[in-house]
């Protein structure tokens, strides 16, 4: 099997358990608005029992990327760690039904399918609580290295960089994708994740071809008040940076060059998946040979379909979406 | 615990597996449209690795009657049997959250927590494909006494019928709500369910004080076209019919007498559940001392609730719908 994949993600392999909530549910459950945090299984039995009936959604931040590529009718290809258990083979259907590769790693012991709790605000903010199982187990030799010799790019998610073997399998990874050919991005994935990898996420740096942040992930990463200050340090550190700004649309970086795309004015329900979802735009758009402006047009259009619903998951016909984008 | 109860509902516990399809897909893959089929493993396994993504919704018919309940701040108790995996937890977890007395029974063998592969058309119809684990392995002896006795209604799924033990257990449970002063109602389910248990029906009608169905259902019972002659025959039959028909309304039969409710008219985008939430509404008007017209109309208030999303369990502020009908 010799055929060329456009992007390999590599991420955290998750089902959002996903629930409406008054904010003031969350004042009293002592979770933080609008962050991803780490809980433990005591906590997580704790909120889930507190939380409201909730539905069961495939999630996981690059995985909901690679989704989102495989619903552009990009080839596509995920790699995540998933026990065999029943939210395990939710997860492997899913992914697979939009056409995405994925061969799991698949554990037979240990640790559960991972789960995220997502609690979903009036105002469309998510707060997530993630209960890290399986997927965070994956080590380097579970990194197939022909499947990445096959990639245009790399895609990895910041959030599995909270164990030291995915910190090294995330190297391993980057090594193989080279070795074919290929590009690698990474995406920083939330402020408290940059806070707890700072240093790592700079060494790591140097070997990235494409950055993906948000507003407050850049600040925290070059540790600033000032987006200026920021934005000309990335360009100085990675040869292309694409940084969304949410209702003020995205940035692209590419040394001196920076393309401003606005955001799409839409009914805010859920912004869970807006940065994935920007990032399978966009991805979409380089794979396609389109500019740096067109390419980020695209991400804000599909992170735009993902936060009118529920889910961090296509609905609607994104490959549509992206065409008129 | 002798607080009262004010309905106690048995059947299925399901998670369903929800997704949209074209109607080409149905066609393609041979499901019919509009009903309820019980498939095998492999065909269940078949249709799965065929279907899109979805998203997984705590359902089940009766359970969904129960979790309506619950949200009208109804005193709600649900029992269906789950197995003690992934699914079950799930299951357990949505509908405590409603605020419905349930403790299984949880099997610790057997066949895993039951599915139903849930598949919603453009025009809002489901066509549902149910591979029955845990669920349809309910015992006499899983029915709780002293749970019963305690309920003003007993409310039974039509689809549970397809075991002979699970007949037993609604007999036995007959007993019990009769034994506590309670009353029995029955919903046929689905027009294929009277299909396969006419007789067995029509043995149980005697036994009950209100019967649910549509018009497929009720036509089916008598085996005859004209919807007349089957309202004359169940208002013979049962003390209290309430017969659905869909854009038309409900009608509640008592007797000679007969109260015509018309249906909301809203933007349907899945009819799953419509039958089990007029249930629900119902049976939330008799308790709170209704007259049938005022219950029928809970019943279409809930029933118009329901189809406005995906899934068939409540959520929107279903207390309030109910309190302005």
């Amino acid at each position: 099997m010799t055929e060329r994949l456009d992007v390999v993600a590599i991420g955290n392999a998750i089902v959002d358990v996903v629930a409406p909530v008054e904010d003031e549910f969350l004042r009293e459950n002592g979770v933080e608005k609008g962050v991803m945090t780490l809980i433990d299984q005591d906590r997580a039995a704790a909120l889930y029992a507190a939380m409201p009936q909730a539905r069961e959604i495939s999630g996981g931040s690059a995985a909901n990327t690679a989704a989102g590529l495989g619903a552009m009718g990009a080839r596509a290809g995920f790699v995540g760690r998933v026990r065999d258990d029943q939210l395990g083979r939710i997860f492997a259907h899913d992914i697979r039904a939009l056409g995405v590769h994925y061969d799991g790693p698949i554990a037979t012991e240990g640790a559960e399918t991972s789960r995220c709790l997502v609690l979903v605000s009036p105002d469309g903010e998510r707060s997530m609580s993630t209960f890290l199982g399986a997927s965070t187990e994956l080590v380097p030799s579970d990194i197939d290295e022909a499947l990445l010799a096959r990639a245009e790019w790399l895609y990895l998610e910041g959030y599995l960089y909270d164990t030291p073997e995915a910190k090294q399998a995330f190297a391993h990874a980057i090594r193989a994708v080279k070795a074919g050919g290929g590009r690698a991005s990474l995406t920083v994935s939330d402020p408290f994740c940059v806070e707890r990898h700072r240093a790592d996420f700079h060494r790591l740096l140097p070997e990235l071809d494409l950055l993906f942040a948000n507003r407050a992930e850049l600040l925290s990463l070059y540790q600033t008040e000032d987006l200026e200050t920021a934005l000309a340090a990335i360009a100085r550190d990675v040869p292309l940076a694409a940084i969304t700004l949410s209702g003020e649309g995205a940035i692209a970086v590419r040394g001196q060059a920076r393309a401003h795309v606005p955001a799409r004015k839409v009914r805010i329900v859920d912004t869970t998946g807006a940065g994935d979802l920007f990032a399978a735009g966009f991805l979409a758009g380089l794979v396609q040979g389109a500019d740096d402006a067109a390419s980020a047009r695209m991400g804000c259009a599909a992170a735009a379909e993902i936060i009118t619903h529920i889910g961090a998951r296509p609905e609607a016909d994104l490959a549509g979406i992206i065409a008129k984008a």
